[in-house]
């Protein structure tokens, strides 16, 4: 998601882009200037880090030839990874250490938002980094939440994307019961959508197959947002909650729906495919037999 | 709920009222003509029926001195109930064979919105009968939805209350989280509104106490949606679930939730309170020690 | 079930066999008296009933030519079947009525303890009844519980099958994680069994594939306590929990588990196959991708 | 509990104790030889450590002046606490590069065990390391479980108590909607024991309230395996099932019920306790209103 970001960045401000990977650096070529090592960015006044893991995230600021290592006084760094909000944390004193910003701004949006310039950024730190982040991360999205301090931007989204499993495994459930009870799926889907059943997925990703054109339900589950990112972040949420002792009932059972899912393959398939648990159709394998086994 | 539907109904037609207790329709007698026994009703054309549960609804329609039994050819009646999706596919077949018409059409908004005439009506019925039932409904609502054959409008119903439920739930358990991470719960509160965590609880019925002023969760949980009904449709879900052989894995987590509140004393207060299980407030005591047993 | 156990009987008792099923009676013919009609038996004075469900076994007793329009006083009439208790308690009711006495005695052991005459009986009703009973049903079996009064022994037998249920689970999880985690499955199963994961399934009813020789789980889940057999006793459970507003979590999410095994084919499997969420082999497809759409 | 294992030791031995804590210290000091400095004891073939969760151990281990920083060829370290299987393995190969052995051994049998040398071990290590250390574990217990390599002990030890976790909320629902419907609870104790539901805590371990004299259960839930160690137990074991991807359904569920036991002041309690969720008794504000809000 990185690549794409930086595009919409480099539209309006000169960008130094770097990416561990050397074929993703040399497509990033043709859009901006792209340099060989992570500390090469050092050289800009605001430094925006896009990550898949808290691993590797604190490896790009921690690590021997991280970024904190050439640190210069009054940089404002930017880090939009969703990663474990305590690994925040324990950047952002490392950068007050430096007499460095630090904000963690994750977005939600996935990466047809970071294409559009759509993203909705959830971001955690001190009121002038915010508002000196601002005006950059509106250039690559459309909505700024000011969350708190460090850490907070992370909690929000892990918090926001717990609940978007719950609707989207929820709205699952319940929409296989009506279709069994023989209500016609697009007519329950409209009146839980305007009653107090409504959420995010009746509203406007509908997972089961093939109600609603043009979502990934409607397209083999292709091109949403993965399982594999779903369960990621669902396994942060438990992790925090667990240092936080935070009963999580309905979450546990999301957790492990998508860890059966991911474990069957279904790992990039987008997340409504949930909905194979509770519904008929294609992907009914999903929990059911095979063709020689079950009979 | 039955009176001030009734009361609306009498601004513009003739009414005939009828309730087994006699103190209720000694007050209807202020606002209609009121009838002594149940089949005195039966001289009207169209006869709507709102009763506490299944076992009275049959017992209205089918028992000895019931409404079919002195039923006349091409009457109407509809029944608003929440019940058994089963009884009223059996009433209706009843209907059937004394040749007048059925629709189940149970309602959603609470006694408030039959006040004020808001009601929302989720209709199962020929769609005759549900053309001719349309222009009396919408005197006691404001939305009829046509959802399919009868029994429907109670499926539909069920359904819809059962993702009620679970976003209620689902956000109770997000929003305790994000609390205890130090998130404040108004900010929280609107990234999940703003994003896919978005649902009918984070919109217009947040459970956790006293963020939103106006809701039962800023009045004690007073006046709203008792839980003793919540429960009561979520085990009409349940039960319904089971004939269908329809896996509900959210919703059983949510039904066990809410007869522990029935059953520890919270029965009328608002469904709402089920966040109480997850957070801290005046209500902590659910889920939690007496002040001298947890020592 | 019913067969095998009138078999032991009739070895020796005098026995008038009955079943609504003709080429059941022609077989039974073999092994004792069969009648003609369902209120022949009642010659006898002791009266045996085995059926499939609550509905079969009242109208057994209370329909039109039912066993209660013609008993006689002082009969003794014990049911075998797992019903609802409530019902249970309905017949019992009317056998007062009648004069006559009636134990609810529903079994363990399943075909094979029908067989070898090694079923456990939970038996509700009067000591009288019980005492009067009890050489009977050591005719069939090897040990019976005195629960309670009428309805007793189906409660207990619910609470056994739903807790066997949870055992069932709880082992296929449990499992699975150590499984998972490198841990050998026969070494696991024994440390769980030494210690305080010890339960009937690590037991004697392993329900990983292939680990215990002699064991349904070990013969591709042939032959045991068919996965639709649980579910009826779960869904019954589930049904008086509703009416004793007891909350039930654990059993909540078997009961889910298990009508997603009936509904997709393996209702007639051993209920042991419920591993196979949790755990890889033969048949994973369980919760799995088909070959041609997980990829 | 190392003290006590240290005291067994001691009996046989010379024994070199150390703790962090001094007045454990002097305490020790009737019972052993005690030392200053955890270093001390490296001047002993055998060296045990007892720690409180995985970050004293990799400092006992791993810090700065810690076991292995002067650790001496061929030393058999053992290690018997509870703590991350991927520790453990850490650890291991931290010895190995020190060409010292190493066994992770957590226990199972609590205080009382430990005291009563009559513990469980569960060891995984090489066969030569195991061997060695099998006759010293055998003065402090009374059953040695060889599981297979380093980190095999911890995760069998956690994949146990996440099924004694089941086994006492199981039990504990079960129990619950017996009572409910009427059965006694010493009767159904024993149908559940006898049959299909029999587990551990039916067996030996009883949650419900005064049911089974000597038990934690019948005496306050005063003295026996703390909530707040079987949820630290559960919350590994959901640590390592999400980096195998395991799915847990019914562990989740019991994590959640923990979570809100030690959040409300329950921690010490001994974790039968979790059957207040579930029954009524003197515990049952547990999940109930508080006198004077519950109104």
């Amino acid at each position: 998601m990185g690549a794409p970001m930086a595009v919409n960045l480099a539209k309006r401000n000169p960008v130094l882009g770097f990416d561990s990977n050397e074929s993703t650096r040399r497509r990033m070529q043709a859009e901006m200037q792209v340099v060989e090592h992570l500390t090469d960015v050092l050289s800009a006044q605001i430094i925006l880090t896009m990550l898949p893991n808290t691993d590797s995230c604190l490896s790009a600021y921690l690590g021997d030839k991280g970024l904190l290592s050439e640190a210069k006084k009054d940089q404002l760094f930017i880090d939009c990874s969703t990663i474990d909000p305590t690994a925040s944390r324990r950047i952002s004193s490392e950068c007050e250490k430096c007499n460095v910003k630090f904000i963690d701004a994750p977005v939600s949006g996935g990466t047809p938002g970071a294409k559009a310039a759509t993203l909705t950024f959830m971001a955690g730190g001190s009121i002038e980094a915010l508002q000196q982040a601002e005006a950059i991360l509106l250039q690559m999205g459309r909505r700024v939440f000011h969350v708190g301090p460090v850490g907070s931007g992370g909690a929000a989204k892990l918090c926001n994307n717990l609940m978007a499993s719950i609707n989207l495994v929820g709205t699952s459930e319940v929409m296989g019961l009506g279709m069994r009870l023989g209500l016609k799926p697009e007519v329950l889907l409209r009146v839980l959508n305007l009653s107090s059943g409504m959420n995010w997925a009746t509203e406007s990703y509908c997972p089961i197959e093939g109600i609603v054109d043009g979502l990934p339900s409607s397209d083999n589950f292709e091109d949403g947002f993965a399982c594999e990112l779903m369960l990621k972040d669902i396994n942060l949420a438990q992790k925090v909650a667990h240092e936080a002792n935070a009963p999580l009932m309905l979450g546990s059972i999301t957790q492990s729906l998508y860890r059966l899912l991911c474990e069957r393959g279904y790992s990039r398939k987008d997340s409504a495919i949930v909905s194979a648990f509770f519904t008929s159709g294609k992907f009914t394998s999903l929990g059911g037999p095979n063709s020689s086994a079950g009979k």
